[in-house]
């Protein structure tokens, strides 16, 4: 299907953020004008409040129109990725964005090198909402290097990165998969589809066509990889942080009791119930002993029910009639008002997301196929869009963007909340099977699956902070022991899963995967306290809807009622995955 | 074959290193003594000449036994990889040395940071053999960052040697060579055997076979190259170079316009040799035009001759004869007292190398055929012995080790005069073309295509030092117009051989290739002026020998007559390729 056979109503309305190329042009130059004045500013802008407070409106003023041309053409380009006048607008933006950044590298370092000053220019009313933004600066300040030092760095940067370069673009070409004779196309994308084949052999070619070829690479894999966990160890070094683990926690101002607590609940303390689960599978596959080739395989039918876009907003709506008027407000908005762009068609991004900025509705991208999961991410996007119109429309821009830290928890508070509400209405016990047993999938990829990760990547950072070295076989074996540890007894772990760790790029991402299940803990407290009636909680979270970055992340989450630094939270969480485990066995 | 079903006599002597086990830890424990004596010298080994004396004499006598320990266990480890007790014994020598360089950081950091003191330490007469390295150090220090960017510099190193890392252990596979239904092994050794092939159909498939692959992986390379690319740029910066290409001249003491002089010589003034060359190729391969795949098959037949060692020895001590009774004596030593292992036999490295150090003989390495070839590795691998056994025996220990830039001269001076002695020798017109053939090709590798390489690498290099970003289309494409421009309108260079550049693993070695000329063109001069009997030249030649590092690299070669800045050198040595070419053509 081409983009211009779908209805207007089912794609997205970008006319509201420019009626038209001139409109763009106007923000285009007021920009360009904004930034030959920044430098004029350099000498000065920490002198008093009121020179600041000239600064800031201007650097506002010039973010906030750079983030609206961003949007306008990055949105645009994604469902038109052949439209070269787009295409044109939005390099055009992205070389403006350069310029902006380098005539603004002064800021933070005059900040940093004036604490006495930049204390002193927030202190006023009207200067006094730039004292996160100020203290954040400040903050980091104590573990910059000397100029000097950081301007080699800085030098040096792209080449540090070039082993995560090399990594994503080495695309590894797999041997097809047979099936009676034909050869199907193999790729991370169709495996899992492979999976869920019910057919072993299917699924063991799939996956020893697709894991052989990481092990044939190995030691290529083995070199980026251990090049990018060195980088990070360097970096923390040089930046004199303890470990890498605490350098990646600085930014978000979390302690790395959090991180440990998180590792220990899913490999330790709740362990069992992962194992449980395990256990529940083998007796369900009528196996004595599960592969890894078995873990994907469904053990529960989808029933054949299709929802139209109808069905699927009552459903939201129903969902979410516990927040009240103002939340279901800002859905219908987000319906009427056309941010939503429906469906897939030729040349059109893959994936789902929410996107927007200060000046423009928080846009959603999706391809809605009439079956239970396209609701799942259309509440899910729908939880982020109005995470954002919330806290636009409540908070200064310098204190509205929220952190990623807490971004998933409006998310997936949604996704529970429309579980519960499909659950309720479930016909059959098949139908609450199936419903059961994807949260149950997706729990255990959130609360299970990050931490087993987080693990090995902390431990990768370990060794490489000792100087030990990080070869094919360290790597690998290091993977291999702890998968097996994760799925126990039950399950088969070969030689050939341990090369599973290089299939995976979030261990580039300097331990980003905890925070996955920070927040499926989070949400799923916040989501099962507000079904069962929690007034409190429900206040507290939609405040929480509206503060952006006021605080830091956990700061917030505090407010919130849910401070994942307490036990209690885990202990809910997976109190709640146990009931979906026990509620799932009642329907077999 | 076994090495113990080999005589003795043609294999090394190793127990000329040390009699016995004993014999080696005796060294051994005095290393480790002498390592631990090396501190006290710390603050005080520039206080005065005698300190400094007692002290180079401790570090000399370290030196000279780590050195004898390393040659008796690797030239063993070499042959005998399978005996456990020698690879014990290696990595004990391995890890002694690692003592020695982290107990002497120190010593260069110090003469830096005294050059004071440390050039008065050297104006005694007892001590002014070590003015040259003293005074190389101090030359250093003028490109030394400060301590604390050398710091972070040295903790990023191994990362920035990521992509090259990544580079060496990438190992592409590649579909087999079919030759009459039957599949052939294809890697880079077994190419250029099937690109010798008169069958175009298989240099065809070879050829795209394996090259497909570097196309393929195009990302990942483009990847790992630009990083080492960006690597060697990055230091440069650092170290207060103009460009990479001065900071790899450096250390030899070159200037660059011996770069760009040898870069012009071959593709610019004698360009037209080439030209002459490749049309003659075209004319004997009765084509119409050339194809990449087309440029390794021989114009020549190999005669059916087979040398016995006897013979091998007539030849080189008749090729030699001009050097007189003093270098054909160390050649009888190196027969006699059994320097050399000839045959191949399971498990022993390929290749060949001559190898020794300051208290050992020169020991040579390789596997003998029975053919012209292997006499010609080894009076080449003999050059290099002769070269180290005169510099050892004629220089103290300071001063003896010949630099790698004039290392291959030596060899390929003996490799010349063989050349002309087997021509003098050649019975037929077959056997001459055969011979010359072999020295038009060996010549093009060494004048032609290595300038090629060097022009190539320093535009990469000038493009990253601008902050051009060097893609896989930037690479490639550069790389093809130069092979265009290379072979010229008589070859039909195709988009493939865009990714030839992938394959040379040279490029990663920061400005190597263009010694490789130096040295040819160098030899050629000096062996054909040998040779027509200019005795100043061959005495001039006899002293380089003896002259070990006694200055830089253009002064040694300036003083044995052939200064590498001095177009005639070029200019000789072209002619010489010349009538190569014209004497091969009088024998088609």
């Amino acid at each position: 299907m081409n983009r211009n056979e779908i209805d207007e109503n089912l794609k997205w309305d970008l006319s509201l953020i420019y009626k038209s190329n001139e409109d763009f042009y106007l923000d285009f130059n007021k920009v360009k004008e904004n930034i030959s004045l920044i430098p004029s500013f350099k000498e000065k802008f920490l002198d008093n409040a009121e020179t600041f407070l000239e600064f800031m409106k201007l650097i506002e003023d010039t973010c906030r129109k750079l983030e609206k041309m961003y949007q306008y053409t990055h949105l645009a380009v994604d469902v038109e990725p052949e439209n070269n006048e787009i295409q044109n607008l939005y390099s055009q933006v992205l070389s403006l964005y350069d310029d902006y950044s380098q005539n603004t590298v002064f800021i933070d370092l005059t900040i940093s090198k004036n604490p006495e000053k930049a204390k002193e220019v927030i202190s006023s009313d009207n200067t006094k909402i730039y004292s996160k933004y100020i203290n954040d600066i400040l903050r980091s300040s104590s573990h910059l290097a000397s100029d000097e030092v950081e301007d080699v760095i800085a030098k040096a940067d792209s080449i540090l990165n070039s082993p995560y370069e090399t990594y994503s673009v080495f695309r590894p070409e797999f041997k097809p998969v047979n099936i009676n004779g034909k050869e199907e196309f193999l790729n991370q994308e169709t495996l899992s589809e492979f999976l869920k084949n019910p057919d072993e052999n299917i699924r063991k070619q799939a996956y020893e066509n697709l894991y052989g070829e990481y092990k044939k690479f190995g030691n290529v894999f083995a070199s980026t990889l251990s090049g990018t966990i060195k980088r990070d160890v360097f970096y923390s070094k040089v930046h004199k942080f303890n470990s890498p683990l605490e350098a990646s926690l600085f930014s978000d101002n979390v302690p790395k009791e959090l991180f440990y607590k998180v590792i220990d609940m899913a490999l330790n303390k709740y362990h069992y119930l992962l194992l449980d689960y395990v256990s529940l599978r083998k007796k369900i596959m009528n196996k004595d002993k599960l592969e890894i080739y078995d873990m994907n395989v469904p053990l529960a039918k989808e029933p054949d029910i299709k929802y139209s876009l109808n069905d699927a907003f009552d459903l939201i709506f129903e969902a979410t009639k516990c927040f009240g008027e103002d939340y279901q407000k800002i859905l219908e908005k987000a319906r009427n008002e056309r941010w939503i762009d429906y469906y897939t068609h030729t040349g059109k991004r893959q994936g789902a997301y929410s996107s927007g900025c200060y000046d423009t509705n928080p846009y959603i991208l999706m391809s809605y196929l009439d079956d239970v999961k396209s609701i799942f991410t259309l509440i899910h996007e729908l939880g982020h869009s109005v995470h954002s119109y919330y806290s636009s429309h409540n908070q200064p821009y310098i204190l509205y963007d929220y952190k990623i830290f807490v971004a998933e928890v409006a998310s997936t508070v949604n996704e529970n909340l429309l579980m519960y509400t499909l659950l309720e209405k479930a016909k059959s016990k098949e139908e609450k099977a199936y419903l059961l047993y994807n949260q149950i999938f997706e729990n255990i990829t959130l609360i299970y699956r990050q931490p087993f990760f987080a693990n090995f990547e902390n431990i990768l950072h370990e060794k490489a902070s000792n100087n030990e070295g990080l070869s094919n076989h360290t790597i690998t074996s290091l993977y291999g022991d702890l998968t097996k540890e994760y799925w126990g007894s039950d399950v088969n772990v070969t030689e050939l899963s341990n090369y599973f760790c290089y299939a995976v790029p979030h261990f580039y991402y300097n331990y980003y995967v905890y925070k996955y299940t920070v927040g499926q803990c989070v949400s799923s407290v916040i989501a099962s306290r507000i079904y069962n009636g929690n007034t409190e909680q429900k206040e507290k979270y939609l405040n929480f809807l509206k503060s952006g970055c006021t605080k830091d992340p956990i700061e917030l989450l505090k407010d919130a009622g849910v401070n994942p630094l307490d036990d209690i939270i885990y202990d809910e969480a997976f109190k709640n995955f146990e009931k979906l485990l026990n509620d799932f066995k009642e329907c077999l």
